[in-house]
């Protein structure tokens, strides 16, 4: 497939296959649901396993974090066809999520020939913001960590 | 039970009880192995949705990230009796970690009446340093986030 | 001056008094050039001591982080009428700037009653992307820190 | 001169001339006090141009988070014989500083060949905790940033 510079390599359903490689990323039940050349939407699929708390029932910070860190991640595969180690990630809890699913959108602050950092904000399905963040990632390496 | 100030408030068993009330911390295996007033240790374990990449096996850098996530917040919990929800929390990752389970050890950076910081380590079960971070808590909150 | 629910508090001229009180803003020598509900623009002036390396003469990632924890602080202070303290901030530095004066973005990512998130973006004059990041405020404190 | 592996390349007097060269540090007043293999102590003098309030007097957070920066970077230096670009950065703000110098203290969290992480810690002269937080360098890099 020719390919004009700057456009994205991958495509939602190449996109997802690759993200479904990972176990991890099965058990948090993601769908691709958008992707443009800086920017992808993904979703994750609640489950009983993700409770912080019996009483709350609210989604754990390190479920939101997982979300933040794979969406960040592979904003920056939709160029590069593959996966990259995460160097350091940072998050902000901004409201307790009730179950159900939420949403995912990751955009690229700056994309390196070497290191990148991308963000990603995770939504309800009623569109409230849960959490943000930023990863940076090893963009040089050729096997994702 | 008298308390002299400054001393721990839960014992292992007890702040392991409070921890597995999550169906998150039980998923993920998590059992206490030490706490002292300003530190605990926690070992989680392995499972094969762990994995980030079919390739190398390692472990996902979000399994890391709630590890770290969790193990910073109980170690505030052991003064508290209670955990607290997370402003923000951000991790290192300093080396892939192959299948097997995972040490984490938390201290706490700083304690203050409404906000608290707190640290952690991952180690894998030959001592190597695979991930670490810091987490931000609201200690004045009375419901954990 | 009445106000309607949501509207700026402040507008350019008040904000920038109330950024000059500090010495060190006026040292970095600030001036606001927009101000809107949910972001600001500051510029910086370029002076010789900002220097990190007398081969290379780029500016130090120091004053990066102090301009990205200004504007977010900042920009929450259009709304509140006064800084608020710094919990933590955080810092992705991306291309080194050349001698010359800068420009900061701030906008809101959330507003909080207790805790508030901003982030903020330092450009070139030339509009290249030099460090971005974000920072976490106490909106509850009545005095800035 | 010959060096054994591991063995600190520069001890306090060449740190701290390397320190110097930069204008930024020279504004800060850099004193080097101590160094080991893994860890630097630094002092910084007051001035008023650091004042964050004219009302609180204490120092701004970016006097801080610059400390912090440096220090972490230079404890790096150590070993490496020249300072290496900040990928990024992130600082814990633990109590507002009342004018007067201060002590940072910086270590090594995770030494390696191409990333690597570092700590540090802002105290008063009082030995009171004031800020702390951690930067990631790139080590690979042959000029700094």
């Amino acid at each position: 497939m020719s390919q004009t510079a700057g456009e994205s390599v991958l495509d939602a359903e190449q996109l997802q296959a690759l993200m479904l490689r990972a176990p991890y990323h099965r058990w948090l039940g993601i769908a691709v649901t958008a992707v443009s050349l800086d920017a992808i939407e993904v979703r994750a699929t609640w489950r009983e396993e993700w409770i912080a708390n019996a009483d709350t029932r609210h989604t754990h910070g390190g479920i939101l974090a997982s979300l933040i860190d794979l969406t960040a991640d592979f904003v920056l595969a939709t160029r590069l066809g593959r996966a990259v180690p995460t160097i350091d990630m940072r998050v902000d809890y901004h409201r307790m999520a009730r179950p159900g699913d939420l949403l995912v959108r990751g955009s690229v602050v700056k994309a390196g020939r070497q290191i990148s950092v991308s963000e990603a904000r995770v939504l309800d399905l009623d569109g409230m913001l849960i959490a943000s963040g930023r990863g940076t990632y090893l963009t040089s390496a050729t096997q994702s960590g």
